[in-house]
């Protein structure tokens, strides 16, 4: 059924109860507050990939434990700085691909930092990221790497680079510290929410807006319970074979829930959804911007699914930007 | 089964006998001088989609009978012409989508022109050319319209846009008419082998080489044999009905089969190849590249189905546009 | 989910409000008018195909615009007529097939005429009726042809077609004009609403009844939110890629609803429907058949997909028959 | 692979060994001639189905232990007999059907004798007869039903029946006993095979031909090797469980394969073959075809599967049934 | 989607009405009587299948019509008798196996009687009882095997063996009468509730409690309309070709309905449950536990299907068990 | 195509030629003796999961870098020792699972020692083992996780833990070290054939022989050009991204090929094979067992996918046992 979810009228109104623990805030802060030893100065080496009209770096900068992460900044050769800067968080599988996939923003005149994932990077776009020193970018099984507890929880890891990444572009001379764009789409989505969220607590010179589009790991127990395609079918697939672990389980990841952050995050955000999407399912994608604690719109899709709006949100994406930053 | 056809050491010495009918020449030598008359200087517009380090035009130029046809032509904004120009052709059932997909070129320095498919552009990218007064944009079908004769076959209507499109594009003055590249995946594939053998016979200035991605409408009977996916099942599906109709249906498409075209065309090219591919099976495209006339290279992806190399093509893309345009 | 649709107590009484555009009669009144002009004696030609006990006949009418459309009539050779003649409106992608196919009614005492559907006729039963001159029978994509406009519509050529067919049959001497009867399964349903609706307009001697299995194109929006098979996912896939296009499209869909065309219909009609049957899904049937004007009745198959009764709804079709013509 | 099975080619002259138990003759001999003993006057009563143009009987004949099968016998009313006559055995699952589907036959001047499948009619066509006083018509199941021995085989009892209707049309006044063509596709064409071996043994006016369309029940271990599909798959199933029974199971096939039946069978015969058929395999189809004994055509359909030639085999059952009767 | 049946907490509440046949009752106590007088004596048998630590003997009983019937009978080698004793039927298609897949219970102290499946065994376990002299073990079908009458269906003698089943392994020396136990899953489940309820009528020292894991034949109608999946579908077919006999195949199995058997049972039972079960849907399951007659409780498993919870269910059965027999 | 590989006549005789890097013996040599110093004493701990008749024993020992690998020590109560002891190694995805699932070689009067795997043990049974301190149990993508580097690569830790399990097994006063048979299917006879060739390198009293059920991880390169199935469709998905990285993964992978251990093996085997297997395909097991170094035997199961002889198998694995230990 393509409509599987709630009609739109009632996803519009969907407003399911959080579940948050109790040491929500604590544990973030205390996260975060250990990993700020961590922060080192960011390298930017300038790489030819016969892309005349922009300049394009390799970045590397420190991530949790101080661990190396990659990232990509491009930005057009002929504009002056510092720029507009939209940070992007990718998919689920994905990494920072190559550069010649990145070459829309900048021809809009912006910088763009693409930053690479930890132990990602061979399902959809490749990536040069180890999870720390054991593995390279590998197959799948993010979801459920670590999640008897919310401290070795993978994503507790990547959430943290992405609060690091921030930082790191700010401190290049070409961007302007003041005018970030956070963005992403599924995972990507799920990430900009954490990162918005978590940003705020510790950076003097927030971003000022988020795209998230079609947002991944967000309401996500119900997700579960409508929904039996991957990547969510790692957590079900997990359930089924070790069936006393439900209760622990669901508690890690109430602490990384896009709800949860979604529910403290205050710049401007403009979301996607796409009304037929059965990995992203749309009621998990208003039950974040439902739960959005600043300003949020919402793009329908209705009849797309994970895919949403494809070139169409870029044009989305151009005006927002160009909203946000006064353009 | 992965590699479900032959071995890639017999892909590699496979040259079947090509299917040509006696009028072979004759049938596009009479489209070719009908079709001339019908050519009309181009209207380029300059339109504002927000990429600011590019210019960004609207085209309209004079297809089959004079049809409308529309494309887009976008440049580096800050580069001086006239440009080497590459000429694209979109895949099957997609248009020429939106102005935000096709930024890499430019940002490399090159000018692209990417022509819009008549009655396609509604099965993956979006388009704006009707096939015909009749029809806009519609779903599928386009393989089998017309088929009953080569004359009135939906092939011979959109080879002819192909031709027109070159000229189209050296008309504008910031391309130059001597360093066009013609590049296609998939059907864009089958549309760059007609173009280039059909150009090399009308155009004083024909393209200098060709990009064939995973072409399709080569050696098609074969294909028809190995692969059950779309869109060749529209031939199965209509040959499974109308049972009598087998030998006529070949009969037409040995006129527009990649195949012959290929084995007129001499400027150089570069094929790539999934080896996974079961939408344009790996026999088919070396079937072509193998009859092929001029120089012909081979990019072999073996863990790739019909996305083949996707980003990392784009490199390869690069490289040899400049090698054919001596940058 | 076997019965994926409303519960039947609910469907009995399912009545959604009908999407009608303020100019839906002026655009039909207007259409008949003008295709008033093309009405041209039809072609009657005898053809032995080895069924000894009929008269089997190749007709040739002017459909839409005037254009050639065929059709069969068979009638049985030891009965003296003027008969009772069911016309019969074939499904998506069918033509009139073959003569073979169409034993059942003659044998029954009655004609049949059976009409060929314009560029159709590849998909499961074989047709030799052209859409205009350009094409053939070709695969699929009738769905979105020519769909940006009702005026290009393909269903406004092919209703026509169907009005047509009815004056084309009356004008035979074998045929009885005054105890025709409509039928037609799954899109032959839909053009059966539409032919109904449409004759009443226009023929002084309406036919005296309508069978209408399983029809398609009825609560078409609604369809395309429940069910994602072909051919509703034309729609759905065109839409996916032109994104814009939503409002448009249901905008030119609602001058070819069937649930338009029941609010105007008077003759007794006989509905069915399977409540398994997702191509035709229980609700748009039942939505066609509450709105129907004239009395009607509804056949359920609870355990059957859109193959519907079979040859059990061929024995209330030989019963509801009789009934009309007071047999 | 639509073409997954060997090159046409090669299937022409595809001649593999037969696998024959050593007392084949004898089994079947015995088998014969113990069922003499339960012949029966057929009892014909006419029914009204509304088909005022054919006369239509219900048929009850003695079949295997002398156990009630039902059938049909339809024919011309306006023809004088004694008529020649169409034997038809059904496909897998299916039963004797209702009368509306076998109006085809008599329209063209023949009598067709419909024989039910005794348990089978409850998975395609309807069916009235049980199999013995255990089970009325029942689901799948009976390619393994008793097929630890080939006295207990269900095939053995079938078999029998076929043989038995032969007799029993022929005490039909309007049925030619003479003029008696066998025919049937799938599980038909393979009881075709057996009843025009067996009869033939039996018989002093024995069959004049035979249409053996896509037979099952043919070259059964090669089918069990090269499709996964039901109902051979039933076979599959069986012995993955029972995983020592596999030489058993196919000594008790070795009885009832076609292939046998076709090296013993002499009186004219017409096949078919889709070489798409993944029910019943080309190689399997050509295997019975070229180890016929007698006159053997085949018709093959290059882009179908098992619906093989649907109308257009059709055509072809009329003329060659018209050859055979001298017509 | 996952959890396609109704909400935890409704599924908890969820009391559909049963439909039960007036003389139900009638029914079950001429079948119990008319099936007492062929009780015979059951035959243990030792076999060495290596398992040295066991006591392994193969069982033949009296079952319907006093027919043979097969079981297994392991126990512990070094406790001394009379134990407590588990019955186990098996899942649909199965038979009782080989002798070392049942090594768990007698490992934990009991002993273990498991019933083969007369005509079943071929489709997961292996088996080695007929259904009568007609067939031994075959491919499927059995839901429908003599449907058309509650006397000549097949689970009528397949819950007669159930219920002889208890009384053979009373009178096996080793076995306590006073302590068995019934179990089973799936099928098995739909056996146990009937077994439960049957033996309760006549038996003199009923078991003391059941395990029924998601039992399959219970709500069955219901079940028919919210899954498409084997074994349902066979009914689903079934209905679908013989669309006349929907009643009376209902009233059939209303008699076999384990809701209707659960309504007479007092024994203590333990139920379980997979939320995302579609072969046995959850709600089918609650129906069964909530009109239980005795104290039942439910074991959930949120993210399991049919399997429920595998080796943790186990775990479950050893407790449930011991609590029974007072250990 | 259910045999999609070679025929089996073919496939006893298949020698493929293998991929071995020059320091093959040099890597493992270092591997060893590096990991020679993290053997620690194994801690044995009897617990009580009810199964009275064995002595059931929680056991961690030292693994891959000293790290704690968890294992289940199970025996017959009632036999006094030391025992004949059967080592099993479980598939991809698995871990030691819960005590009731081994409950049958101790009642055949061995010793079973169950090595759980370090990160799995979240696919198909539950685990108790981390992938050293960074993670527990997770969901997939072992095939790829440090491929980039034998020194990283997943499988060395993997088959350094089996290699110590061996002689922790040796240690227990219950286990006969001279009487150890090694045993898995799946992974686990991959794993098998690596601890056979691996544990003769270094340990005094060898296992006596290896039951090497389908293995998977052998001949891996053709393995993924046969089979598109999880978990070889990892490496295919990574290679697919990650296209330049063919030549290094394969690189990897030789180290840990089963062919290449196979090669290097001299106890005594025992192979199984199911001719339908599209896991492990049967040429792949072949090629290990027809490049065995030692006495080895191969168990056909030809209409048998992955799950190949089941309980039947387990017979096998009885009788070979018995031989191995000279019981």
């Amino acid at each position: 059924m393509p409509h599987f979810d709630l009609p739109l009228a009632e996803l519009r109104r969907y407003l399911p109860e959080r579940d948050e623990p109790a040491d929500y805030d604590a544990f973030w802060d205390r996260t975060l507050s250990e990993q700020r030893a961590h922060a080192t100065s960011p390298v930017f080496e300038e790489v030819d990939a016969g892309y005349s009209q922009l300049v394009t770096e390799d970045v590397t900068f420190a991530g949790f434990d101080g661990q190396p992460v990659k990232a990509w900044l491009l930005r057009p050769r002929h504009v002056r700085g510092p720029l507009p800067t939209v940070i992007t968080y990718i998919g689920y599988g994905g990494g920072r691909g190559l550069l010649g996939e990145w070459t829309g923003l900048p021809s809009a005149g912006f910088a763009h930092f693409v930053m690479d994932l930890r132990g990602q990077g061979s399902g959809h776009r490749t990536g040069d990221t180890g999870d720390g020193p054991l593995t390279g970018p590998h197959h799948g099984g993010f979801l459920t790497l670590g999640i008897a507890d919310p401290d070795t929880y993978y994503y507790r890891r990547l959430f943290m680079d992405a609060v690091h990444a921030v930082e790191a572009a700010q401190q290049h001379p070409a961007v302007d510290p003041a005018r970030i764009v956070l963005s992403g789409g599924s995972q990507g989505g799920g990430i900009t929410l954490a990162a918005a969220a978590l940003t705020q607590r510790v950076n003097d010179t927030p971003p000022v807006g988020a795209i998230v589009d079609v947002p991944f790991l967000a309401h996500v127990r119900h997700a579960t319970e409508i929904v039996a395609t991957a990547p969510y079918s790692e957590i079900v697939n997990y359930l089924g074979t070790r069936r006393n672990d439900v209760e622990a389980v669901f508690r890690t990841l109430s602490y990384f829930d896009g709800v949860n952050f979604a529910a403290r995050s205050t710049m401007p955000a403009m979301f996607s959804v796409g009304l037929l999407d059965d990995v992203c399912p749309p009621s998990c994608v208003f039950a974040a911007h439902n739960h959005y604690a600043g300003p949020a719109r919402m793009k329908v899709y209705p009849y797309n699914g994970h895919e949403q709006g494809g070139a169409f949100q870029d044009v989305e994406h151009l005006a927002f930007i160009r909203e946000l930053i006064g353009d």
